[in-house]
């Protein structure tokens, strides 16, 4: 899963799966991840690490709640580039302690498992790999062809910049970090959380390995639709799937993923999708419920249809 | 010189060199300069160059003007050592500009100009060595002796634990930053500033050459007394001095300082004391005048004593 989206999703996952019987373990998107001002940042992780542990600012949707700006004015003063970047006095500490860990040999698995010590966020987060894998965007401006990291791209450029495709750079020689397919094959379900498919999703599925994982668990795999009446839920996943020539339909991502049974490279067992959103996917489930993840009680009904969908039925 | 007395001093002594024919130059002790969270902190440079540059906490003597703790408050939420440093938030901001200069093979001096460039001190602000330098502390607790960086035994145990040594670790291989030697053999006037004479002024001498470069100048070497009325005018001077053996007087610490004429080591033509403290030191003019610092106007004339001692005018 990804940032914002995949943290809400979390939400109402663990509200549903509360009981001790329960485990939850979130694969996360790292293609996001980024280096500035010489700290590691990985917003995916710390946006669902936040979220879950209570420390999210709720209406951004991301970074510390009460953030202060001390850090980002004052480096701006240096005219340290870039300036773009929404980096938090609070987020910093986080950002610290990771790039130390790292710096100091430590696997970013493992320094995630360090910094959720402090959040306690209830599901095991464990970041897709951890080897360096960068989601870079191709772009056109006057007339040149340049790759750009995705932040820029996302943060400063708010995706504006016509993209002709994404690399996600590194993912060819990343390995999956440990506990990721061990995960997938010994689950009782794989949801694949309402995120962007292409630069979320579509990363995770970029590392070798995953895709086989998915593709082989004796779990149901299913997916909820991240496009609600043609429509992102949130962010810009529009430009995203744009730039890969996929549609913004819910219908289009679903055979975007394709079907595990009909299709040499599909993973999905079944497809949720926003009620009322026509869909259609050969050899896929599809089930249409209300996916706006308005808050935790209509997310936890999303998680449990998705489960139902899953042959797991928790009440 | 050193942090909050050498930083003063620099401003009065620019206050009475306004003009443009007049060049400082300011050699500042790094062995306070710790690793701490993975930043490279430089409490005396930073001292200089904030309050030369009119960014300093004026009343605290150290750290940015209104300064916010947020980073240091998450540090400590997230259980990460130490605890116990002033890491302001508006600080960081230096010391991740520094740090990551320092990572990309950048040296400390040239980091140091960078970081003046938004400053602007007014004074050519190098540090003694680009080599890394360390003051350690070797105490006693609990009958067992071991050695502490200077900021633990400084900021931490507010130098109340009792020192029985100090060690400049590396200052062995150190050798003076670019321009640090030329700098004292070129000046009309060297001054050592009322610095701490054990692990500032001390420090610095410990760094290869940068005695020899004193002894051989051929402007005179005047020093300006930090012991006024037999106690340090800030800081702890006299606990550094207690370890070293040396009493805690203007006289004693001439005398540690030693004559540049009839001394093998001596590095003094002349020193300068407060108004009222008895001093004689063998082979060096001394002179008593008000040394309290207390306003620019005050440390000015000060400067401008010592500057005449020295054998320069400046009416």
């Amino acid at each position: 899963m990804g940032g914002v989206g995949g943290a809400r999703f979390l939400v109402g996952l663990k509200a549903l799966l509360s009981g001790p019987e329960h485990e939850i373990t979130a694969v996360v998107n790292t293609g996001d991840d980024v280096w500035m001002h010489g700290l590691r940042i990985c917003p995916d992780l710390d946006t669902c690490m936040y979220t879950l542990g209570g420390g999210i600012d709720a209406e951004r949707g991301w970074g510390r709640a009460g953030e202060t700006w001390a850090v980002k004015e004052e480096l701006a003063a240096y005219g340290a580039e870039p300036t773009w970047f929404g980096l938090g006095d609070r987020d910093v500490a986080t950002h610290l302690i990771r790039t130390r860990m790292l710096n100091a040999g430590y696997p970013l698995s493992a320094v995630t498992e360090a910094l959720c010590d402090r959040w306690q966020p209830g599901v095991r987060l464990l970041p897709m790999s951890d080897d360096r894998v960068e989601t870079h965007v191709v772009v056109e401006t006057d007339g040149q062809t340049r790759a750009i990291h995705f932040q820029e791209w996302w943060v400063r450029h708010r995706a504006a910049l016509a993209a002709r495709s994404f690399a996600s750079v590194g993912a060819d020689k990343a390995a999956p970090a440990p506990g990721v397919l061990d995960a997938i094959a010994g689950a009782d379900a794989v949801l694949l959380a309402p995120s962007n498919p292409v630069v979320s999703v579509g990363t995770i599925l970029a590392v070798p390995g995953l895709r086989e994982a998915l593709r082989k668990t004796e779990a149901d795999v299913v997916g909820l639709s991240p496009i609600v009446g043609g429509k992102p839920l949130r962010g810009m996943a529009d430009a995203c799937l744009t730039a890969i020539g996929v549609e913004t339909s819910a219908q289009a991502v679903g055979r975007y993923y394709g079907s595990r049974k009909t299709s040499d490279t599909g993973i999905l067992d079944a497809w949720l999708v926003h009620t009322g959103d026509r869909c259609d996917v050969p050899g896929v489930a599809v089930r249409a419920v209300p996916l706006l993840m308005s808050d935790v009680d209509a997310t936890a009904e999303m998680a449990r249809v998705a489960l139902e969908m899953a042959g797991i039925d928790v009440g």
